[in-house]
């Protein structure tokens, strides 16, 4: 199904019984409306608008459109940042960051919960039991623009609060912080100080808890808009919208407040984002990578416990990256067949007509800046929607073959403590991601603690602190399990476990780490056995009693094997991780189906789709029952086969 | 004819009639004093010391020297700061600048205005009618050092009363900003906040009304300067000292106030803060860029309405660039030559003599630091004086066979808003000029709304709003007319035109921009047809009724006619570039004269100038009436012949 | 002999027996202890918990340990932090630098000096007496983390007080430092104001009082605590232990207080600190460079009048750099062997055992984190005792044949004035080290104003003033002396010398120097004669009286002698430095032994050192009587003849 994401307030209200007819000629079905509209519900304290809301809706409604209504938090208006000057969230140097765009406020303000919660439930009140209104979304893209963290005094406060409830006395704080070192000492819950600005690095489990602590912020803000929500709206659905590589909270967390997830699609801009290599960037620049989408969507489908939208899916060129070409044409087609063969319920397209004010203004919508005509991206909207009619309802997604652990605590454990600068764990999983991919496999992500029973092959990238329940999910895993480096190496209090790590998976990787080994780019250890290739970046000195599978040059273990658990003592460069991948998938009895790096295909169902982000054709594979699209799979195409 | 720079207050009174004697000796006809000598005319509030200024100032005018005074006002002294701290301009980070170097001042202070009208009345008064001042100097480079704009509580204060005479209503601003977007929406002026330290960018259209607030007060500032001395000095001329590359307030607007323009010619330093490839910064290090120099100096020119100065000409090395090398001998010659060449009244050498102390010891004179004896650079600028003599008077300055359209707020817009990285509008007109100077032809700029009548070819490297008045001048242009990417793609309130780029220009070029495409370095769009080469970092998608001239891989329109106007719809790479100029020089009906890229030929009246900047000898055209130099023209040497 | 840095307040009491005897069966013979305990020490004021340290102490000296005590100055806890807020420094941005680090102090605040006199003396007259107590380290690494200047309220006011005393009137300081250049004169010593956050660069004179002002902070702080110690433990010698590449302050100066100097030596991290080429980095990124251990070693046996120590040794990976690798198996013996060669009394391993917690986790210690059991590093450390025992007492280290002038003065002064951005002091000094040790020849730095006699060969890489003491020094000496480019180029008060660079040195050299030019990478100016290569960075123009022994590429003179003082006129490149010493060591009628790239010697008394940093082996000179090692030197080996 197709939506939409629009803003009656940003035209005459002439233009909305058009707009809402040509929404439905283009097949749309959804429209997430409202989530920036504070000022113009609430221009004043107390002095409340919604007259026009109240006739955008039932204009909508009546045209037939189902409306996803979004809590309107994410902007503040200047009133009530002018009154409450205390809701600023504070940037890592000290300074407020104050009115003027969007997302100034800091979960940690008192005030500001208030706020949220009277304008919530405001909203919700009058327009939860309105028949148009199908689901919510809460706020708006949560930790966008480094948001999840703020250092300001408001932080403080609730940090240290946070910090009484989950250690009780100083004594367990120091100890568990380890402040005997440097003098760290403290006295009393008031010595704590925010991990900034200090002389050289705060304490990293200072650091890891400052995290932890916003990311439970986030978590029960968004539980505390749910509740009102519900309250007022029964029977309707909720979701936020995430984003792509913002890992700075812990959105399974977030989510099981939700009915569904749902994610904001913007592939071409995290070609700049993602720590792509230049080549990549200039042969990617306007398809985006063939794994950007996906990888999101199977994340996402996991945090919405399968259940997941794309909210926002780029219909364009945008305009927040330091570049932003036009996608080949075929893109946003090819981009939203692919999620929904991922699973995806819905599709929304960011947004209804490109408005030609303001910061957005170089982002394309289905219609042209300010006018009732189809972009180029409309027109690709359109062309799947009469696709979908003609093919109508997909499958069940099934469960993936494989499960990659995810984890959003080893990401801030490695962002606070590198060790070589570039670890970068979301680089990490995205690339064991992409080898497995390329193999032609359907992946699932699953959170830490969650059973890994029914998968024939489980990687973990990498899980710096591994909690009882994952360790025991682990050995429950019948399948193949490949564990990677530096899983292990923390305990709860961000120190190194007594045993060494990989701490509580010693006894199942039969593994000790006894030194590890940061690499500088230029820097690689050769890797031959079962497996070759190189070491980079990361290299640990193992100490072992499993079989060794494959060695570095000097003999030590690189990839080891107990039962049916594999460790790699690495950061794998592509050769490697290919070769690594292709050996578990292998083990773990999998039918792969290597595809080129510019193909991918996805099953759902009994469907299999096939898409081509590359310049050459690719021949399906011979005598598949086609449902979809030609034999010969064209640049930009997707094929769609029975499988 | 040629001055100098000069701080008597530097030197021990003693050396100044020597000083004076040997600037008449060396060929000086002007000097320009005073410009940083507050603290020694007013250390403490009330309490003058013009002694010895009237001393100097004696002294210069017995020895036949003609004096243009500066005003102070660059360098509040120390009291005065502490005295009044509301002076001080903010950076965009929100720190105050302070005392310790110069130009700690902000435009937006009423308490600066008041000070600063009270020095310069007190200058102006004392010494305007002396017989030595023959003219003025208002400040000194404004602008620099990022000058123009401040971010502090004054410039909040003076932005809010700017935009209160500006929009009257905060409904006329609210639509105008399009503060709907992210509840932006104010209800009164005094909810302005200063569009810095946001959480994501501010709203592009507050951005540019802040940039041109400031460009306001920076001519409002110079114009109450210019009121009073011209109230006490009659008969004199002012000027202001301009710099390269700085584009961050009108020139045109403040030398509506002036009577003839003046800037400082630093070439060599340019070579580092202009985005030159590292090629080219190796291969021009030691004589800059052949068309650094001239490019300001035509800007100039226009700037002056046909009248300016170099006012200050490096002499040797500077001290303030990343690297300052040495000039290659000839250079100091070569560079005032060619200011002459491209109708400089009189080219004054920054400085006299090196100091030997505080901030610009580095910076080269005519004579080495401290001591009376010739720099090299001093020398050469002998050279020049007795070839000068030897010459007699220059011809007049004829009209340019090319209108070069060049528009401070362009540059203001795309800064704000670049949409690609790297569109960088100096950049481009940059090379636009570079471009018609290969070809040998005379440029002259013309700022918007200026009457294009008489050219034969007016090119328009980009204007992003397109004005009533220049939107009816590129009509009435009989001429051939080129108009680059991004013109007219916005509207006065930094809006998309309702009827979509080039908005008011779409009857005139027969086109619209449907979407448009930054590209990242490594990507480009090849063009074929008339012309050939290939669009870099902008390419637009049009819809044409005009005649395709090129077009894109795909088909698209890159190079259209209607009538005399051309359009192009991308940043062209060199090759396509020299061949869109040739193209239209030829349409034109223009003389061109391809030269090699290291050589430049300027007219002036019936005189040809060349210069080389290269390594290799060039021969000049064979048959021609040399005035001055060899037939062939050596590394570093000037030619001069009738043409 | 050996030692190492331990922490008894990291580990349970019941550990203590066993880590001193380990540490014994090592054989460690010294122990440093204490100096970031403050808050274990007095965890609330007046409140003092000396008991454990008493214990540790008795149990490290029972087991036959001669303890090193630290004073806990480094570590100030958060009750006199937040008690007296006046203490902590502030950053050049005017942040202030809190807590929850270290060195969270500026040494500007009277506070400070007045907190850090009563915990030393506390301290001391505990434990003065005892007999385990050998000898003192004040506080810790001195300037770590750009702790040594201070921007803040309390800088400003001992600024003020400083200069003051200094200058003794503001006319004295106007003339000094050039005031009446751009209005900055002052008229009282309030005036003054810091040099940070000015609109462009501050006055160069002003920046170079205010780093002369912080290093006299340094200098007279370490002074209060040895005097303090001197009184409450007779019979104690007293370090300080600094850094590697930190030349904030005068270590000269510091050390005239102390008995001998140490420094903690990581040589693999110093690799991505110093500004080698990525080639380099890569290529000794396991081993770190040859030369970086061993200048340091020189550099701080000149800075403890002969005497020092090794107080931190890296013993494995350590954890600040941008990567830290494993260091090759041998280094850590190599380097502590390569101490013990240049003279080192003691090598000091940090630390005795990996700390699984806090900041330095992941820092290498002797034995593997949290465990009684050696690491990689710690089995080499004692190889190296074992070898010890077997080698006996090491002969006195003799004076070497060749004297390196340092000068700390001259690193601020060309930081503060690069005038070109790749100018960099220390890089230079080292280059001028590594090209002499490259020859075989062992090298002694002294300090200016120091004698230079009974030196063969004196350089003179660069020394900005060059001060009277200096001067007549280096006429003094007898051997060949060969000075580089910008000594001499400025006067007390950064100024350039009335008769221009050298000044002081002009009629020692016959030079004057009229130009100078900075040449970005990629530019260069050759150079040949009797020697050959080129000029790099920065470029002179010389007039000479003096004989031209190799000229640039257009005559000018490049190398020039007068008597036995030659003159290097520019930056040398590689090829041009290597000519340039052999050249020298010629003239000086040294024998040099020529050594491949990845071999080092260093002679001490009768003994020759040989180490190999390379992947090649390296036969030793035959016919030498080898003492230790074998004839072909291993890579990572080390060998010792006598010679």
């Amino acid at each position: 199904m197709l939506g939409v994401c629009y803003y009656p307030e940003h035209w005459d209200e002439s233009r909305w019984e058009s707009d809402a007819r040509r929404m439905r000629e283009l097949g749309i079905s959804f429209v997430r409306i409202g989530e920036f509209a504070w000022s113009r519900l609430e221009p004043r304290r107390d002095s409340f608008t919604f007259d026009w809301l109240d006739r955008a809706i039932d204009v909508l409604t009546a045209a037939g459109l189902k409306i996803v209504l979004g809590t309107p938090t994410a902007t503040p208006p200047k009133w009530l940042v002018d009154e409450c000057p205390d809701i600023v969230p504070y940037d890592e140097q000290g300074r407020p960051r104050g009115f003027g765009s969007r997302r100034h406020y800091t979960f940690s303000s008192q005030t500001w919960w208030k706020e949220s919660a009277r304008i919530v439930e405001i909203v919700a009140k009058r327009y939860g039991a309105h028949p148009g209104i199908v689901g919510w979304q809460t706020d708006n893209e949560y930790g966008c623009h480094d948001t999840t963290l703020s250092w300001g005094p408001e932080d403080l406060k609730s940090f240290k609060r946070w910090l009484r409830l989950r250690y009780q006395s100083t004594d367990q704080l120091n100890e568990s912080w380890g402040t005997v070192f440097w003098s760290m000492e403290l006295q009393s819950f008031d010595d704590v100080a925010l991990p900034n600005l200090t002389v050289t690095e705060p304490n990293p489990a200072t650091r890891l808890d400052f995290w932890r602590f916003h990311s439970d912020q986030v978590a029960a803000y968004d539980s505390m808009q749910c509740e009102i929500i519900r309250k007022h709206s029964p029977g309707r659905w909720i979701t936020h919208n995430f984003m792509g590589f913002v890992s700075d909270f812990d959105h399974f967390q977030v989510a099981d407040n939700l009915d569904l997830a749902s994610w904001d699609s913007y592939p071409i801009g995290f070609v700049e984002k993602f720590p792509f290599t230049e080549a990549e960037r200039n042969r990617w620049a306007e398809t985006s990578h063939p794994d950007i989408a996906s990888y999101h969507h199977d994340l996402y489908r996991a945090v919405g416990k399968g259940r997941f939208w794309v909210m926002e899916q780029q219909p364009g060129p945008v305009n927040w990256a330091p570049w932003n070409p036009v996608p080949k044409p075929g893109m946003v087609r090819l981009w939203t067949w692919e999620a929904l063969a991922h699973g995806a319920e819905v599709v929304s397209y960011f947004r209804w007509r490109q408005a030609p004010f303001a910061q957005e203004q170089m982002h394309a919508g289905l219609n042209l800046a300010g006018l009732d005509e189809w972009s180029p991206g409309g027109l690709e909207a359109r062309t799947v929607a009469e696709e979908l009619t003609t093919l109508g309802a997909l499958p069940q997604t099934d469960k993936a073959p494989v499960a990659l652990l995810f984890d959003y605590q080893s990401y801030w454990t490695t962002m606070i403590q590198p060790q070589g600068r570039d670890f970068r764990y979301e680089e990490l999983c995205f690339r064991w991601y992409e080898g497995l991919r390329r193999l032609g496999l359907n992946v699932d992500f699953v959170r830490p603690g969650a059973s890994l029973e029914g998968y024939p092959l489980v990687v973990v990238p990498c899980m710096t602190e591994v909690d009882e329940a994952t360790r025991a999910a682990l050995e429950k895993a019948e399948g193949t399990v490949l564990i990677g480096a530096r899983t292990g190496s923390r305990d709860r209090n961000f120190r190194i476990p007594q045993n060494l790590p990989p701490g509580p998976l010693a006894d199942l990787t039969g593994n000790r780490v006894v030194q590890v080994s940061s690499l500088r780019p230029g820097l690689s250890d050769s890797v031959s056995g079962d497996v070759s290739g190189a070491g980079i970046r990361w290299r640990e000195y193992l100490e072992t009693t499993a079989d060794v599978l494959a060695r570095f040059a000097n003999g030590d273990p690189a990839l080891t094997q107990k039962g049916n658990v594999l460790y790699l003592a690495c950061w794998a460069d592509e050769a490697l991780l290919g070769a690594v991948l292709t050996q578990v998938a292998e083990k773990a009895g999998l039918d792969t189906l290597p595809v080129p790096d510019f193909i991918r295909i996805r099953r759902r169902g009994n469907l299999v789709f096939a898409f081509n982000y590359g310049t050459e054709d690719w021949p399906l594979p011979t005598g598949v029952e086609r449902v979809q699209g030609e034999a010969v799979l064209k640049p930009q195409a997707v094929a769609i086969w029975r499988g």
